[in-house]
């Protein structure tokens, strides 16, 4: 394993970039939940991921520090957002932001969280700042399509995996890759090379969403940190669940749809009884084939990204990493 | 009264370059409430402000067409996250968007307008797209801060004037002030020159509100489009009411308080003996009084904004009609 001193050093980069991001004092019903929201910790793989493409091909960290702010807003505000419209009481382990402070102000101090992330992008130099607010714009769009399609996949039984994959491609994956293509275009990367890093970036946050919902059905439930199968208590349209659907044959499929159809169900037994037909359909094997296939694909773009050697060594190294883990 | 032909082809334009606005088909659940939001009418008096503030400088209108149809957007998007804070039922003789699509569409489907809005103003020229980015961002933050003030207000009883008029600045005058700057900048203007046509935006701005708090009471109901005496229903924390509290004597205060504290007051009788007090003090001539001040205040800005004298001369004219007008 490649030693990761470079991401190391980038990760803690990312992390005092957030810190460094404030809000004025007043009026404080609007920003307290936006620093609250912040506050709440996170991998900050984002941020990190804009530094990370501008290390590839420039040494100018500090002009990555404003869109490596934006991006972690952004995906705050996102979450802040998307816990309103789930109904979401709990996130990190804190009350959500419209629990702790109400609706209204969830929705209002979401907003002007948006409208922060543009106030850090207008900071960037502005012979890329176009390019950077293309970027942004286009991910936001599909970022908040995907939402839409997630809550309407949740009302329909019809759903394909195909329309599983593109769905969490605009919900969580695009913004990886928009992160990595801004820190490119910082850094100095022409736009065919930062479009190689937008797309490493993509699928590999494909894989991320394909290894959570392995990691919820099979994971070490004391290393992922919480309850083991409750994709599969909630009903949630993971690749396991539409995977099993595809490829069962009719019994199994009833079977299938039994326990995740209406009807009040011992969680316990749930869990045991689609995880059992998850083994013996062969699911998990597919899923992981699936993810090192997507993986894969991620590794050729960065491969032909250019820039510098070594750096682009350490980040596959550290994506590599994170997409083994067991937890 | 000048001729007004040029005012009215920019209120045409105006109009043109919203409906030319479009968005994607799908996901339908998205973006058929933005279509719906921006389907309801008004007046496009701020996309029409920013084409004016262009041609006081330049002939470039097309240039304008970006940034008039971002703060039409954005104003729309104000409009429909402020229905679901305020629970309110109906815009514009229709259903709102939440009533319409429910709750979490209002939500996601206004974040994505918010989105398009800087979609829009990417497509400007690069070199002033970051003055408008900056002008933007400030206005969209304090426009979010306007909307918090006034939500604050409901649940106090020590709102002074100076702080009413300090929220409606930001909730409602900025972005008048905002897109006749943009256009200014659009079309040539020199940033002092198009500062100058802010202040007159904006001052105009806190003319119109305090015009609709007097039509609201005084108002030909016919005209106005709406019931008379509905800000003193809803205890509405207006010009006339703070101004009515200053200057009021004990007992009359104590009167004041009385009608607009809690308890089932007969909704006629109420709006009766508020709007006596309010005539006993004299306040209707104090508020007409304030915005003539106002008003004042911001044609000397609109003087010192430079460009052409012909063109500033009909927006003069223009703004004279709309703030002097009885519904």
């Amino acid at each position: 394993m490649a030693d990761l001193e470079l991401i190391r050093q980038l990760l803690e980069r990312a992390g005092r970039a957030i810190e460094s991001f404030s809000v004025p004092a007043r009026p404080e019903n609007l920003y307290a939940p936006v620093i609250y929201a912040l506050e709440g910790g996170g991998k900050r793989m984002r941020p990190a991921a804009v530094f990370m493409g501008c290390a590839v091909y420039g040494d100018n960290l500090d002009d990555a520090v404003a869109p490596a702010v934006a991006v972690e807003v952004f995906h705050n505000f996102t979450l802040l957002h998307d816990d309103v419209m789930d109904d979401a009481p709990l996130r990190r382990g804190r009350p959500t932001v419209w629990k702790h402070y109400g609706l209204n102000t969830a929705i209002l101090s979401g907003d002007v969280m948006l409208v922060r992330c543009y106030a850090e992008l207008a900071k960037c130099h502005r012979d890329v700042l176009p390019e950077l607010l293309d970027i942004f714009n286009r991910t936001a769009t599909e970022v908040c399509e995907g939402q839409q399609l997630d809550m309407d996949f949740e009302g329909r039984t019809d759903v394909t995996l195909e329309a599983y994959l593109h769905m969490i491609t605009l919900k969580t994956a695009v913004l990886l890759g928009a992160s990595l293509q801004m820190g490119a275009l910082v850094g100095g990367a022409t736009p065919d090379e930062a479009a190689h890093l937008y797309q490493f970036g993509k699928l590999c946050g494909v894989a991320f969403q394909i290894q959570d919902d392995i990691l919820d059905v099979y994971g070490d439930s004391a290393k992922v940190g919480k309850q083991v199968g409750g994709d599969i208590l909630s009903n949630k349209k993971t690749f396991l669940l539409l995977k099993a659907l595809e490829v069962a044959d009719p019994d199994r499929r009833a079977e299938l749809e039994y326990w995740t159809g209406p009807g009040d169900h011992d969680p316990a037994k749930k869990v045991q009884a689609v995880t059992h037909i998850y083994d013996e359909l062969g699911i998990p094997a597919m899923a992981r084939e699936k993810k090192e296939r997507v993986y894969q694909g991620a590794r050729e773009h960065l491969e032909r990204a250019g820039g510098r050697v070594l750096t682009r060594q350490q980040i596959a190294a550290y994506f590599d990493r994170l997409l083994h883990r067991d937890h």
